[in-house]
Parts: C-alpha cells; structure tokens; sequence
C-alpha cells in the first residue's frame, strides 16, 4: 500500500521558483498607474516595494528564477511539506476516488502564507531596509510577515483587519511574540484610515481598506517598503514552492492527479498549487481540470467582473486587471477571513478569463460542514478558507461515487484552522451566517470599478 | 551538513511499544486499593480501565508489547514526527553544543498526548465499550481523547479543569468539532464535584479533583471505561514511540546524544521520550543525562516527598507510590495547565529515587522569556509546558558555551503553544506572576500525604 504521506529530502527542496507567466500564451494585464492609467514602471514601483520583488513583478519571460540560499535555509525549518494521501477521507466518503492534499499548515503562521512572507523579508533586508509594512485579513499573512522579519531583523508594522483583530486576539499575540507591531484597521494612525472611520465610524473593515493604510505608511516614511501577500504576480511566484513539490511527490509515487483544487481569495494558494500543472496544460504535455473555490460571501470568480480595479478601498495602489466585484464591496463579517477579498490575481483571473480552470462558490455553513467532516476523519482541524477546497474535493469525490470513476482528486490544504474555534463554536452552536450579497448589492459594488 | 529535519519511512514507526519497567532493577511499587492498602489487582483494576489496558499497566516483564495495526495505521495520520537540528538556536545562543529536538506538536491535538489516545480508544472499542470519560488540564489530553475517539466511534466525555475550560474555550470548540461533551470541573454532574464546589465554592480546579469526577463518572454508568493521559505505566509505555522514533533517527544520522531533557508534570512526555535511552542505561550499554523539567509552582520532583498518595483530591483513585507535593495541593492557576499535577508517574518517580535522572525547577517568566527566544530562533511556538524543557536545554547549551564543550543536547518539544495566548499575552504585557509555594505552604500540602 502506498503511504499515507510522502515527504520529499530537504534536497528535494525547489532550488528555483517557477514563473508561470513565461508559459501563459496572454500574459497578465499590466498594472496601471491610478493618475495617468499608464502601466507601472519599475520607478515608479520602487517607491512603494523592494526593488529586487518589483523586478519580479515585472518579470513575464523568464521560467525559473532562483531562489537565494538564505531563503532556502529558512524553508528547511518547516518543509518540505508532506503530500497526503487521505485514506480515511476516501473511506468516510465511501468513494471510489483517490484524494490527496498538500498540507501547507504545519507551521506556526499556520498556512501557506510563509513561503512567500520569508522571500520578501530576506529581499527588504538584502536592500538595507529598516521594515516593512503590511495588511492581514484572517492573521496567517501578518504572522507569516512577523515571523520572517523577526528572522532576518527586520521591523514590522502590520494593520490588521478589524474584525479579525477583534475576532483574533491570539493571532495578534503571536505577531507580537515575533515582535511585530499591530494596528487595527481602520486606524486613526493614517489619513486614508481617518477618511474611512469618519466616513464610516462602525466599520469592520476590509483588507482593502488595511492595504491602504500600510501602503501609506511605508512611502511616507524613510527605509520602509511595503509588503503584500497575495494577488500580486511575485507572490504567486514565490508560492510555486508548493504546486513544485506537490509535482515532484506525485512523480516520486507515480501517481498523476485529475482535478486540482484549491481555495482563493487573492489567488496565492491556488496559484502556487497549480502553477507547474497549469505550465504543463499550456505547453500542451499534459491536462488537468483546475478548480478555485470561493466564498459566496466574496464572489470574485463567480459573479465578478475582468476589468482594471483597484486593489485597495483607498485607491493608493496601482489598478490591476482582474475578476473583481469592486473595490468599494466591504464584505460581510465572514469568518473566513482570509478570503475577503473584492479582487482575484491578474495571473488567475486571465486564466480563468481564457477558460483554462473553472470556479465554483460555496456558503459558510456548508463550508463547515466539509471542514467537521475532513476533521473527524485526517484528524487535521483545516482553516476555514482551506475548507471551501475541501468542500469542492469532496462534491467531485461524490460524483466519483455516483460514476464509479476511479479519478485522483488533489487539493491544496492551506492552512489550520486553530485560530477559527470562534467560528467553528458558531458552526457547533447553529448560529452561523450563510450572507450572500443580492443582485441589487452586488451591482452596486460592481458599479465602483473604474473606466478604463 | 547534516539535515535540518530527519524524517523515518512510514514502515519505521515502531511495531511494538518499549517497556521501560523490564529492564528496571527496582519496578516501580505497585498501585494500592485506598480502602485496604493491598496491591491492587486485576479484577478491582478492570471496573475503572479497559482490560488490556490493565495488562499493560500491571506487566513488568515484558519488554516489547505489540502496537495494533489500527493504531500504526492512525499514527501514520502524524507520525513518524521529526527530529529536528535547531541550528538557529545554536547560532542564536553561540554555543558549540549541538541541539536536537523532537517536535510532538504537528498533530491537532498540539501534542504528544494523541499517542496514547489512540491506544486507549482502540483497546475500549475493541472491549466494546460505549464510550470513555476522561479529565484534562491545559486541554491537550482532552483534544486527544476526542480525537482518537471521534476516529473509532466512541462517545468522550471530558471533565477539563475549570481555569482551562475559561481561559481555553478553544480547546473546548476543538473538543466539541470532535464530538466530545465537555464539562468544567469541578461541576455538579458528580458527588465529589458537589462536594469540592460546597466546601470550596471559588476554586478554579484541579487536575485531581477532575480525575476524581471523570473516574466516578465512569464507574457509574454501564459500558464506560476511565481514561486517563499520563502517570500510569501504561501511558509511558505507549509514549515510548517518541523515544523509539528518537532513538532510531539518532542512529541514522549517526549521532548519540549526553543529555536528554525532557518536560515533566505528570510524566508521559518524559517517561515516553527517554524509555529506550534509560533502558540502555540501566542496561549498562551506554550512558547519557536525564534530566525533568517542572515548573516551580509545582515542583513534585525538586521539593516532593517519595511515598505513596492519591492521585486525585477526591481519593477514589488507588494510591501510586510517587514524588508528590500531596493530594491537596491545589496549584495556583499557573498557565504551564499541564504541568499542574501535585505527583508524578511511579516509573519517573522511582527512577530518580534510583539516582539516574536529575531534575531542575524553572520559574513561569524565564520559560516564557526561553519559549520566545526559541520561537523567534526555530520559528515554531512552543507550548508553555514544553518551554520548561527548551530552558533547560538552553541553560546547558550556555554552559558549553562558557566550557567550550561540543556537548549533543537533545530535549522533546512535546507541543505548540496556540492555544496559549493569553499566557503569552500576559508574558508580553509583564504582567505575568512567578508563583511558587513558600515552605509553610508546601509543608502543609505535603501533610495531606497519607500514612501507608
């Protein structure tokens, strides 16, 4: 029988990123300079980011870049991270389908989020840096960010969502304990954050409204550069650590996967999971279905629109072409915070626009249900957002069940859920929200986007 | 250079559990029944425990017992956990001596207690038993409990000491996902939780008055069986995966350890993770340093008497010839939850009377200040509990430091610390207290000891 997991040898540890755009026939749109509605140029980016990761923003050609010594060190304290094989899951279900996961949350930021927290830090140190800034939504990025930065001495100013700072005060311990500093968003240590709570007083906010805030905090203040993680290309890049070894452990047990299935708010978990299949599909040498999986509550994928938006509530950052649904959308207060987001990865959403991976939405509650369900049977308690991908890979396994089809369905397991026992004491309790925006909501947070 | 994580193959878990207690020359002395302080035997055992729990718990000659397949097959959801070369701590520190940990919290349960949950649950489905009733203090054993059961289909009822229960309603959501119910302790659901609350109406609980509760709970119901997580010979025989996996990756990296460290409250972790090192020694084969770790508000091995005590404040529990501050110490609500036990397990108890370990004592604030150095080095966040071993291992390292010796310093990080937060908080804050017991206070306990 084959293992319940594989885990690769350090050595088998990516020595280089892969850089999926260099195989995209239409490369993602450029982002857009918010006055003038003209692509960015590296001067102008290197103000607001570090200077080596704006080159990788940029970078649409080359396939492989290598990734430093240093970083590769640091990963070797927490990968690589084992494929799974969900035996239990399988016989739970009762399907004939073989299900596998790359679980990426056996680190204390609790998800993905890592991979890419400690790149940026060790580029915003190479480049003498004093820190950085950063937004976190559910917690996982901001801790992620804490933790690196603490590794490689830098400081770290991390605006936090209110609702997660409120919901989540461990997850700001633990930034603490790295020795971040934690402000909960909107602040009145910004002029875009007083803008918004005179605007809006009881405002819960959104991680637009936090991005707005660090990106301000970073270019009004000397030896600080600002940090995101997620939507942005060089982010999707430095996650390809995760889709690069789930490849290699499929290869290593001889196994090819059908469907590949991933959750998405940003786009940094899917993007880095599917990224050397989805190569493969594009240069013709191998196919595979894709699925994202978002919230209903946030439905970017699946009832947003491709247009140039904002990333922001403050309108600060550059407009980058993507599915959004606007960037003046304040979602509900989902618990699934790491998914709260009004826009998609450039990358994913012309992918997604040119038909190459589909998307499907789900409701919290039955979320939940999926997450109880993988609980009680891998053991592992999964983070919300990872949990709509567990929803997705099991409905595909259930039609596995119905066909008798013997197909091999891999997602990616992001995160813990640890720092979620609110909401899952609201899925225990039967008080849980399914929110779902109406047509005539959702319109007019569509109607915010910009013309072109 | 030697790997930062050495991993065993799935077929390396061991096949049998190491009984420490046959190669001891001094067993440890024998449970009594409280009522006429005669050995307790298997018939009286057999009403409280599973049946072939009791064989394991009474058996001191047999120095390999079979682990079932079902249980490998559950420990393959986890297992085999990583031995870890903590090279940032080195470098953090500067000491030439070389530090290895065995990490036991990469599983749900956040510790190494899931190890013998497992065994337990499986041995009480296979008695067929409706259901187990356990205690827990900081929780883990609790979670683990609910777990393994939630896995073979038990019912889990859980008696978790009061101040955990509300400093930790985490613990208990995650609890809850797994389907287990749980009570605060003491409650009214008992006799001896109605008498402890009249008599003492404030008190924030006890591990031992929780035991009491849990065992009543269980002897009064058909089809209900006792669990408990630590202390018995038969929860070190299944922790002694830890040290058997421990021991076999040292040999694959060709590495022997001087000192072993290990934290220590009731034993389970320290007894599991030394058993094969400390039968080699008892053995003659080789020699090593064992040293306990325990918290000074709680210091059964440092400041204890070696005589025989109950383990539970309502003495319904036989009597365990141990190192005990006595049964009626009520710690103070120190946030190390699992280390609050007034004894300590017979094997541990009788091995230090023997002269073959050490143990040290270590106030709350320095185990916080050495769990932050270690999470800010290692990047994992260390429970409270096992931080008590990493200040040890600490302490020993400075000591090759100043000595110049290459000492191998290897030391179990027996969980994760995310549902310790507001000990930490407290910790960052400064507003965390150092307490521990004054002579008076002790001598006064300690005379709750019985005369036997």
């Amino acid at each position: 029988m084959e293992n319940y997991r594989t885990y690769l040898t350090e050595e088998e540890i990516p020595t280089h990123y892969y850089n999926l755009r260099a195989d995209m026939p239409t490369k993602p749109a450029p982002l857009l300079n918010p006055g003038t509605h003209q692509p960015m140029t590296k001067d102008e980016l290197v103000g607001v980011f570090c200077e080596e990761l704006v080159d990788q923003e940029l970078d649409n050609d080359t396939r492989f870049i290598e990734i430093p010594e240093e970083v590769r060190d640091y990963y070797k304290n927490y990968r690589p991270s084992p494929l799974v094989r969900a035996y239990n899951l399988e016989k739970k279900l009762g399907t004939p389908a073989k299900i596998y996961f790359k679980f990426e949350g056996n680190n204390t930021s609790g998800s993905h989020k890592l991979n890419s927290a400690v790149a940026q830090a060790y580029y915003a140190k190479k480049q003498g840096l004093k820190g950085v800034t950063t937004e976190t939504g559910a917690g996982q990025w901001g801790t992620a960010m804490s933790m690196a930065c603490s590794y490689f001495g830098l400081e770290c100013d991390v605006y936090m969502v209110k609702v997660s700072y409120e919901q989540k005060p461990f997850r700001r311990e633990v930034m603490r304990t790295y020795g971040a500093n934690v402000t909960a968003s909107p602040s009145n240590t910004t002029e875009v954050g007083k803008r918004l709570l005179e605007e809006f007083p009881d405002t819960t906010g959104s991680l637009g409204c936090a991005i707005s805030e660090a990106v301000e905090s970073a270019v009004t203040r000397d030896g600080y550069r600002y940090v995101l993680g997620s939507v942005l290309n060089l982010v999707l890049l430095h996650q390809s650590v995760i889709g690069l070894e789930s490849k290699t452990a499929f290869e290593k047990i001889g196994v090819k996967p059908d469907i590949i299935i991933g959750c998405t708010g940003g786009g940094s978990n899917l993007g880095g999971l599917i990224a050397p299949f989805m190569g493969e599909k594009l240069r013709g040498e191998a196919d595979y279905r894709f699925i994202g999986a978002e919230p209903t509550s946030c439905p970017s994928f699946t009832r947003g629109v491709f247009a140039y938006d904002f990333a922001d509530t403050g309108h600060v950052c550059p407009l980058a072409k993507m599915y959004t649904i606007g960037s003046g959308y304040i979602p509900a207060p989902n618990h699934a915070g790491g998914l709260r987001f009004h826009g998609m990865s450039p990358i994913l959403s012309q992918l997604y626009h040119d038909g190459m991976m589909e998307a499907v939405a789900y409701k919290q509650t039955e979320v939940f249900e999926a997450a109880e369900t993988f609980a009680n049977a891998e053991g592992i308690l999964p983070a919300p957002e990872s949990s709509h991908a567990i929803k997705a890979a099991i409905e595909e396994a259930l039609k596995c069940k119905e066909t008798g089809e013997e197909k091999v369905i891999f997602f990616g397991l992001s995160g813990t859920g640890y720092f979620d026992l609110k909401a899952y004491e609201q899925y225990n309790d039967g008080t849980m929200n399914d929110y779902t925006p109406t047509d005539e909501e959702l319109a007019e947070a569509i109607a915010t986007v910009p013309e072109v």
